[in-house]
């Protein structure tokens, strides 16, 4: 199975990137983690965005704050698709990474999950190997159905506590 | 080679999809277009994402303006990778389609490009089938060189224009 | 008497439906809660909605953070008023729900109250059933000179403090 | 059948108006007019508002833009549902209007539509009347199905149109 | 000497109010403060804008939150000056209020100062009465150069720190 | 009678002065028309706010788009009240120059109008010259009834419209 | 004297460029102008930047609009000052941009003017290389006072104009 | 080596300010530190740019929250570089601070670094310095690769936590 890239701006990103491995390694999808800084360590951000394919990567998701460009630098080095975490910073609520991400002009695309998304990130990756995975595909498909069954759960504990 | 899904929640959107559906065109990438609204044909939206996977489709582009909810709730009937472009309304210049469309909760991701980003979404779903498809994989590198030759040769013209 | 439905997207949402319960209890309107999230369990609200109606509901309230699509899903499936609560998440302080659950196409109005509006969500079920009951009507005036009357006496209370 | 009142803040809004209009006229619901300014003409707002119920009224709607004051007032001053349109001034876009209008101290609800949402409001009213009106939900449902039609027409139409 | 009025929408407000009344008190300006909401108690909240002229008021500061549309409603009730001081509520920071506030419609202004402005509220207000009160203004003068003189002290300390 | 001044910040906005200066001509105010700028031509600025309470003025208006400095400017050398008129630049629709107009630092006040809000301005600024002055806020009351009458006849031939 | 680079990452920034050229060679301030865009031509992007100091420039100016990573991507290549002028798109009037620029991370500053703002930036690049170049201050002192000049004419035309 | 002028608007802003020495001092460039406020100390805000080139400053950073008057107040008096900081205020997250400090009109450009940037601005300043002077060059460099280094030493640690 190809392995997916996990790369972010600032160890302050952590938080976000934990949940993205988690999920990853609910469903046993290999990755790899990374800090490099678009800004910062632009060459190695670079580097590694120019040979994650033939590294055997499928997918590199990349999350940063503030004016949010590493996943943009990723995705202007490759063609492998790049699923950008906008996180939130000091100030904002994420609002200018979101739109430093998002807004990404024509020729260059990057997947935006939602401010913080680490799982949602995850998913997207794994969605994205499942095009081609079916049992990949099916572990999403029983994830679904579990997410659907402890909200379902929920649902009959919180109707009978208001049906006192 | 698997379809693309292109589904547009009002025939307003019409102008964002040809961009979508001209990128396709060009990389030689089998597509289908459809109108469905997640809130006057729920069902048939349903429906569409429902058998989407079986139906052939490798990933499904949405787009849709203000509160933009078609690519969620395609999103949330299968587990194929959703790629939603917000489209800008009579009002609010898209920012209501475009936190309506990214900011989706943990478990079932919209990759979402730009505002209005119709060319950014066909190109992201070219570089999901690209992850196990050689050849369209050298066509995407092909055409980031010939985006670049376009801006080096508009640099060189306007670099000699201000020389003057 | 209709009941009112409350649905909520997550449990987060509870202490928002907790001021919409207190409400309606306050007021002997009869009510179920319910959790349904228009993405992880798509089927079952849906199915919610559509048997509204014919189950005795008079009107539904929805509340839903992030990507709110919660009351407009709903909003798709039945012809009775939907309200829908906008819930502040983890970020943009609910300006993305506010959005998201306001900004609905022509055809499918979502009645909206202000973010985290448990108590006016409520208020509004209520007026909607006092439409055409003169006695719920009475018990909305009387609220209203009750709360009017509190607002007297802090009045009264703080021209006086502010006397001396 | 009860009346709807609608209320527009200053003849700016008219188009707005209109919409709103059209739509109840369609549904036969009876109607009427005004132009009352929440502070160029406080008291006749106020005095409209506190005999709406007893001139035979069923809901009101309120149309206004920037510091949108109207809804509020109306609401202030009766318990039917008060449905407020924001509407869009010379500047931001409608965003002071919603604010201004959705964002209601707990105690007096406003059920807010989108900015510039005539359609809705007067659908939102049709809605609250069909509560307790059979037949007036029936036409409702028939609307919905048309509305739906249209899209699918439309969908048949540009399918063909990209499969050439 | 003429007083200033002070109305607050709630009593949440207390703390913007208080230093309102502290300024007026340090200038040995009159006032009478009171909680009169828009909404809760509109007649009051009229009755005492409609009367304060000839109940000796000069100026009038109201205090609000949210859809803040108090000082709007005293405003349309009187032809003095109305100073409106936009409050934080609990979401969005106070820019609801401030747009509330601030984006009156032509014929009826508010005068506004910044969100929570309690301080400068009053010395608006004392402005205003100090046009025709040369010993008014004469404080003003005197304040001014009190707090110019504490931040050059200030400036004196931190320079030298920083000389260190 | 004091005299108002108005002081744009370049000649741009003049439209917005222009309503200004009709609204006081209405009344018979005296005012004076200057274009001085906060940052191109700060020590006029400087001047005109340092000499402007011995030179007859009553009040000052400042409309400035952009980082809107000239009210604030204006304001820290003179403790006459200060208006401030946010004007709308080529970007942001104005909440630039409004944000940079209002939230002015605890000490130095301006009390802002909305953006574009000319003829508010000039009706604050005749509100402010009526504490003192009973014959200009009978015109003011006037005025007021003036326009209310507009509005009542504008909703009289809007109600007969509808009715047909 | 030292060139001053001037990069757009797109030639729909022309307009934009054209003034800060104009306003360069007023000056008499030698530059370059060329097109490289963050994302399609990354490498060339970062080879100017690496080499701009070695290359005689002093300076450089990057406009780009939409996820404006232009400047910060110049900037993390180089020591020389960055100056960001964000580019208004076809959407979000250019706040997109603005943050994406001004918002760096802590280590690679870029200098960053108004959204639009291509004389500032020139004027910004000119005061940078004056602070060792008396002649070259000397002429921006001398711009001042002409700007100073012309507001002034204008004043005087506008103050005549309004005193009839 | 010429000295940076460091002026905060009032002494909350010492936060900000404290970053921004200690990185001078970290390259032992000479400062100054003032707090001069551009609405309670006009005069002092002004003199020290009129007199800041003569004195010997090269470049002056101004962080000041709010409507962040002060970087354009001295830039206003200056045709030395100005480098302004937004600071946080207590309300919106520093927005209203943002924009009142980069959107400066034509003529006099402020170079905006983010919110809260004081090590940034600090460094602006130095490379301002250092575009003639090698040394210093050399050192911003230096610092660049030490940055780097910390990075990948960050890189090295993750990437071996999440291989385990």
């Amino acid at each position: 199975m190809k392995k997916i890239g996990i790369v972010m701006g600032s160890d302050s990103d952590l938080p976000v990137i934990q949940k993205c491995a988690d999920t990853l390694k609910e469903f046993g999808v290999p990755f790899e983690v990374h800090i490099y800084s678009a800004h910062r360590t632009p060459s190695e951000a670079r580097d590694f965005a120019c040979s994650a394919r033939e590294n055997g990567f499928g997918a590199i998701i990349a999350a940063a704050g503030m004016a949010a460009h590493l996943a943009g630098a990723i995705a202007a080095n490759t063609t492998l698709p790049v699923i950008g975490i906008p996180c939130k910073g000091v100030n904002l609520d994420g609002i200018d990474a979101l739109l430093s991400t998002v807004q990404m002009p024509s020729g260059i695309p990057v997947a935006t999950v939602a401010i913080g998304g680490g799982a949602n990130a995850a998913l997207l990756a794994i969605q994205i190997l499942a095009v081609e995975d079916a049992a990949l595909a099916e572990k999403l498909t029983q994830k679904r159905a579990n997410d659907a069954k402890k909200v379902l759960e929920k649902n009959a504990a919180v109707f009978q506590e208001f049906q006192k």
